[in-house]
């Protein structure tokens, strides 16, 4: 774990209609204050203390090699629409902090769902917004941003987003070009998807991954090349304007929406304690139940929810490009259905420290798969693959394989319906350098998806050298048996609904 | 003195028509790098030592009070037109660093008259321009820029001159919103004049004050009404977007055109040095001899030339807003009717510090000026005036009076010739306060002008007080002799083409 990236510690207030219910808002993406920490996360008050302890926080956190990234909303304020409270720029200048309908302008234009949307027309508000930046970076020493629909920040003048002054702004600043800057893409506004429209610099949610990892491991029919370029960093997204995989934030699941089990243990959201009849929260989750809604005795449901769990961590933390895991995913946090949990300040929300088998068992593999990724630099590169002859040489960077052990035809690119496939990460010709200029290499290694129900016997290709395969992880046994090394051109068992890696010996 | 404005200082190169002439580029418009100090204007040769020199020259200004604005050349580079030398941009990305027609991409969009323009459309140009002027700033401690042909940096996407991203990116930077921001308000391009319209934070060298002021003392019919809005700060240009009288740089001349002395000796330009058969340099300069075209032994003519630069420079620091003096003007520095001496390194250029009379009467006569300007700050108000009743009082900020020493009709506003007029501060509502919060006060003042040959009985109007006006200053007799006080109704005998400053005395 390198970074978290802290849901909004602004200041934030409730909304009236969640006091009203006795709720409160949970998740904080209700600015008041762009210059302090909410006091109600401090131990020491509303004093002023919650700045020093903030502080300390990050000097902790970055003493132990963890940076900070704060989730931070200038999309709009906590004033809400025309009949919200009057607490802070409203009163200011209503017409230059917020967007107002032409010709009618005590309405607010609102691309955000939540009643107004901050204005980046006036060199003001832009200084604010900046400003606001600057000193959380400076003073409070975090190292990034997650931008709370980035795309109400990139409109304009014109109602369609464009990508304008904010970013050229930011990529000027000496201060905030250096940190982390992550886009959420979308805004609920006209032409508000954005994804891969950010510009260098910027990293983005990766909205795509989350939907198509989602639907592959569930069994759709998907378009094989999209997974492909998921799995290696989107550069279909990315690469057009100079960005390398660092811009995708791959993630399958997020605070919005279901948790990791939950995604296989319900068909449909269950928000009925958030008071609106279930009618909030996204109603297109992708998920799947495997046979019961919710919570089970069935020994077999659950044995296949844990490894449909497994299978997509261990997709999430090898694709290319840099992995966010939903804290609590780890150790199989379920929000009991609960796809919107904003106002939930209870147990639905709340960490359970005392972990059972399953939770357990899951952040034990967790962990495994970290110190995969991390010891190999394959899964984690700069920059995108070239599918490619490198350097004369007459291997690839990346190759992909059928069941039948041969390289996916045109055809098989083509076709809509493969659910098992093999990916083979070339380390012996990665053509990156480490800091010190020194070459990287990385071993010869073999990923396997299948997400069919049924098992495959996958033969194994070529690698480069004759040496035979060594299993390296396997989600249907996640105890760690495996099977010997296997030698190229003969069959791997693989089981329905899993992933394997293998990694080539030399062959000496 | 409380600045001194340097033309470029950015290592530059001689343009190659100079260099084929044996010229040089004497005023330095024409930047190669825009990180460093030209080695040129440093003692210590090419080796780096004029960063030393310009930091040490920065510190000795600042410990005498003086502040150091620089002449930043941001339009365009010393790289030229299509066939100019490739010395860096060109060479680095063409397509980014400059405009280029569309369509036809190998000829560059001209706005400047200099064979390119610097584009700042891209995050990288405009990245660069910001980090030039932070470093000059932050490492070399100047207070502020004059932004050569400021009108070609406001332009955006669009070919007319929009005011864009980068002035919002200037409004929002901790460093640059602090300095001194000067525009110089046009270019050549299509819609260059941009007079009034910069943003606030910034200042324009006003031409529309350069051009009426010339034309007042040379005796045209000018409209009345535009003289009083250049005298009081040109509230008329700046007020509307919030703006106050620092945003009027005045000026009579400047280093591209002619000097104050040769404005009252040349009815033409005289550029053949230049070597471009006197076709370069401005054709409109609201110049006048008086009779004789260039020196003159003509005792009347020079004694008229003299009173008439007098004239000029009291205008120029009794107006509102804030005087900028040519270098020279205040000894009377000919340049030999060239009115464009960019590319002259001798005597046309250089100063004599050896006095003769006439430069020693004018120095002292500005060193005057200057004194009669700090003592009152009715001549450097912060706002504009209100030119109505303050306070409810029955007193107002400002009046205008005709000869006759009643208050200007709307008759006399409206006509198109009034050659004399009075203006009367009243420095006792002047609704301001100093830094400590102490409301400001001043005298009563009235400042007479009259351009016409003859001389004017002009009848003094009443005052606050009933006390008598005592002379400050009479352009015609510049050595203080001067009349014994008169009193409110009594006629002051205006000299032809002069101007005077009177005091009320108290009443008591």
């Amino acid at each position: 774990m390198t970074a978290i990236e802290l849901l909004p510690v602004h200041h934030h207030i409730d909304e009236r209609f969640l006091v009203d219910q006795g709720k409160v808002n949970y998740w904080g993406y209700n600015t008041l204050g762009f210059f302090t920490p909410d006091s109600r996360y401090s131990s020491s008050g509303s004093l002023g203390g919650q700045v020093r302890e903030f502080k300390a926080m990050v000097k902790t956190l970055h003493a132990a090699g963890i940076e900070v990234i704060l989730d931070v909303v200038y999309n709009h304020t906590a004033e809400a629409g025309r009949l919200g409270p009057t607490l802070s720029f409203r009163g200011i200048d209503n017409l230059i902090y917020y967007r107002q309908m032409l010709g009618h302008l005590r309405e607010y234009i609102d691309y955000t769902g939540c009643g107004n949307s901050l204005s980046m027309l006036h060199p003001r508000t832009l200084q604010l917004i900046m400003d606001s930046l600057r000193y959380w970076v400076q003073e409070m020493h975090v190292d990034g941003f997650r931008f709370d629909l980035a795309a109400t920040l990139a409109r304009g003048l014109h109602a369609d987003a464009r990508l304008t002054t904010f970013f050229d702004m930011i990529h000027q600043d000496p201060i905030l070009s250096q940190v982390k800057l992550i886009a959420e893409p979308w805004d609920i506004g006209p032409g508000g998807y954005q994804v891969g429209n950010f510009p260098v610099l910027w990293a983005e949610w990766n909205g795509k991954y989350r939907d198509i990892v989602r639907r592959y491991w569930r069994g759709d029919d998907i378009q094989v090349a999209e997974l492909a370029y998921r799995l290696t960093g989107s550069s279909d997204l990315y690469k057009h304007n100079g960005r390398r995989p660092y811009a995708s934030i791959n993630f399958i699941t997020a605070h919005d929406g279901f948790t990791l089990r939950d995604l296989v243990s319900y068909n449909e959201k269950h928000n009925q304690a958030n008071g609106e009849d279930n009618r909030d929260g996204d109603n297109h989750n992708n998920s799947w139940n495997y046979g019961v809604e919710g919570p089970t005795d069935d020994p077999e449901i659950n044995a296949l929810r844990a490894r449909q769990q497994r299978n997509l961590m261990a997709t999430l933390l090898l694709s290319q490009g840099v992995p966010m895991i939903l804290a609590g995913d780890e150790r199989s946090r379920t929000q009991q259905g609960n796809n919107n949990t904003y106002c939930q300040d209870n147990e639905l929300n709340w960490f359970d420290w005392k972990l059972d088998a399953t939770g357990r068992e899951m952040l034990e593999f967790t962990r495994e798969l970290i110190r995969i990724r991390n010891q190999h630099p394959a899964f984690h590169r700069r920059k995108f693959f070239q599918g490619r002859s490198i350097h004369g040489s007459h291997v690839h960077d990346v190759e992909w394989f059928g069941p039948d052990g041969q390289e996916m035809s045109d055809q098989e690119w083509g076709a809509a319906v493969v659910h098992c496939l093999g990916m083979k990460l070339n380390g012996q010709v990665m053509n990156e350098w480490d800091e010190r200029g020194n070459v990287i290499h990385d071993d010869i290694l073999l990923l396997l998806l299948n997400a069919d129900a049924d098992d495959v016997a996958f033969i194994l290709p070529n690698g480069v050298s004759p040496g035979p395969w060594e299993t390296q992880l396997d989600t249907a046994t996640p105890e760690g048996d495996s099977w010997p090394p296997i030698a190229p051109g003969q069959a791997y068992p693989l089981r329905g609904r899993s992933v394997v890696l293998l990694r080539q010996a030399s062959g000496e």
